[in-house]
């Protein structure tokens, strides 16, 4: 089918190499005039489209999403289809379809999973939206999807596919932290001389066996005690948004939450606290603690 | 090669079909003459081997792999290798391995993962002690392992493979916590209207594709919302081993913890901690709190 895509970066310019090479005739657009567009504007990339269209975003969440939806809003007409598969927030979505709805275009959010490696493996798709909007969209869905009967659900209504996308990262940071931890107890005990090997070893036939567990493989063949690498971990926001709508919900997500404190304990977000205790410690008990006593094993 | 096993549970009796298919020539021994032993005690065993024997442990751990080894410290002649293959703790290998070396008997300790699994898909192995006695029982270790270059590694010293193995399901400990946080928090949301068969959708070409998710397909397949299930989780012992092990060695393990905690928390472990929540409640803001007004959600 035809389709516009807007944002040709890493993820959406993989995606419309793929939707092409599956026949699709895709009409790219980005701000970028060295991103091999095909059309130098919003307004041609509409004109380029026959009716009812159907127009992919994939752009950073927030400001950028915003104003490209508030654009096609403008410039698109009834029975045409907004696609944001960016990763926007689930209660965005809402403003964003209840926008469009007012102009009779419809909405569907995509949360997208597979990174770099999607061009290759197929993105695992979460789909929010009506049933009408979804069957739509679909043969572009199948396009991307990976092979096999898994990788693509349609969720829920407007918002279930980031939601869905949300909790998905913050799954992937919970089980991030549980590899972390057991390498790094395994990696400065006297009992495990190997921790990489042995981890690289669960790749088959253990409990534990992943795609994490494979990418880890990766990473330590290169660099076996990953000492190379910054003891620094950045955020996607995906486990925040999930910790605070467990919140809202009732649900305890203790391993989510304590995934998401160790980053920020790693960015320097405990700072503040640490001095409050290292001041008590002083205070009660004449601990003076020195920064360059401090035992750093 | 020739080996005694001893215990022919699910574990050992699964283990020897798979060594006997591979053409090994196992003597089974087991406290319960209804087991398919092969001989009735351990004096037969031993006496049915020719030096050097290789002999397996697969009891459960504790007073019952003591015994065993005891036994087996009477019983069996220099240059013979003890292997325990159950779920003993690292420093207990330690103490075993010492008590069979006075009488010149080597020791392995040999983490097992795989479960109920393993009789057709191989077990992921993970071996602690000395090159000599590895490569001395490696054919063994290779007809359990599962095809392919990965789930087999000598770890380390004595305790090294059941250090690994406590790791191991440490990190299991996480990941099922992580995945539950997930499942948790879509299943109450409105956002989400099928979260079992989202979960299914990320076996393929997702970040959290695992073999755990595949199993997680399996349960929610025939109870897409797991009411049928208890809400209650036990404890194998590893994980609590696994975060004592850590403390030790300066190693924060939030996550390991919280997931613990949580199953902990399902038995009652934290009632007597929400008495005195609830009790101060109620001194301090007459916030009255009576057991059949408490929203369940």
């Amino acid at each position: 089918m035809q389709m516009g895509m807007i944002g040709l970066g890493r993820m959406g310019g993989n995606m419309v190499k793929r939707l092409r090479e599956d026949g699709h005739k895709i009409v790219g657009f980005d701000m970028n005039p060295e991103s091999g567009r095909d059309v130098d504007s919003l307004e041609a990339l509409v004109a380029a489209l026959d009716a009812p269209r159907v127009v992919w975003i994939m752009v950073p969440a927030g400001a950028p999403t915003d104003s490209t939806v508030e654009q096609l809003g403008d410039l698109l007409e009834p029975g045409d289809i907004v696609v944001d598969g960016g990763n926007s927030k689930y209660t965005e979505d809402r403003d964003h379809a209840a926008a469009l709805a007012e102009k009779g275009i419809g909405f569907l959010d995509c949360g997208v999973s597979g990174g770099v490696w999607g061009a290759e493996r197929g993105y695992a798709l979460m789909i929010g939206g009506s049933d009408k909007d979804y069957e739509t969209v679909l043969p572009i869905f199948q396009s991307l999807k990976p092979e096999g009967e898994y990788g693509l659900v349609h969720a829920g209504p407007v918002g279930g596919g980031h939601f869905a996308k949300m909790v998905h990262n913050g799954i992937e940071y919970g089980m991030m932290q549980a590899f972390g931890e057991g390498f790094a107890t395994m990696l400065r005990s006297e009992y495990v001389t190997n921790p990489a090997e042995t981890m690289t070893s669960w790749r088959t036939g253990s409990v534990v066996a992943s795609w994490l567990l494979d990418l880890l493989d990766n990473a330590t063949k290169e660099d076996p005690e990953l000492k190379s690498v910054p003891a620094v971990a950045n955020e996607s926001g995906e486990a925040k948004w999930m910790i605070e709508a467990a919140l809202e919900l009732g649900v305890p997500v203790p391993t989510t939450a304590a995934a998401l404190w160790q980053r920020q304990t790693s960015r320097g977000g405990a700072d503040d606290i640490l001095r409050v205790v290292t001041a008590l410690r002083a205070q009660f008990g004449g601990h003076v603690t020195k920064v360059d006593e401090i035992a750093t094993h």
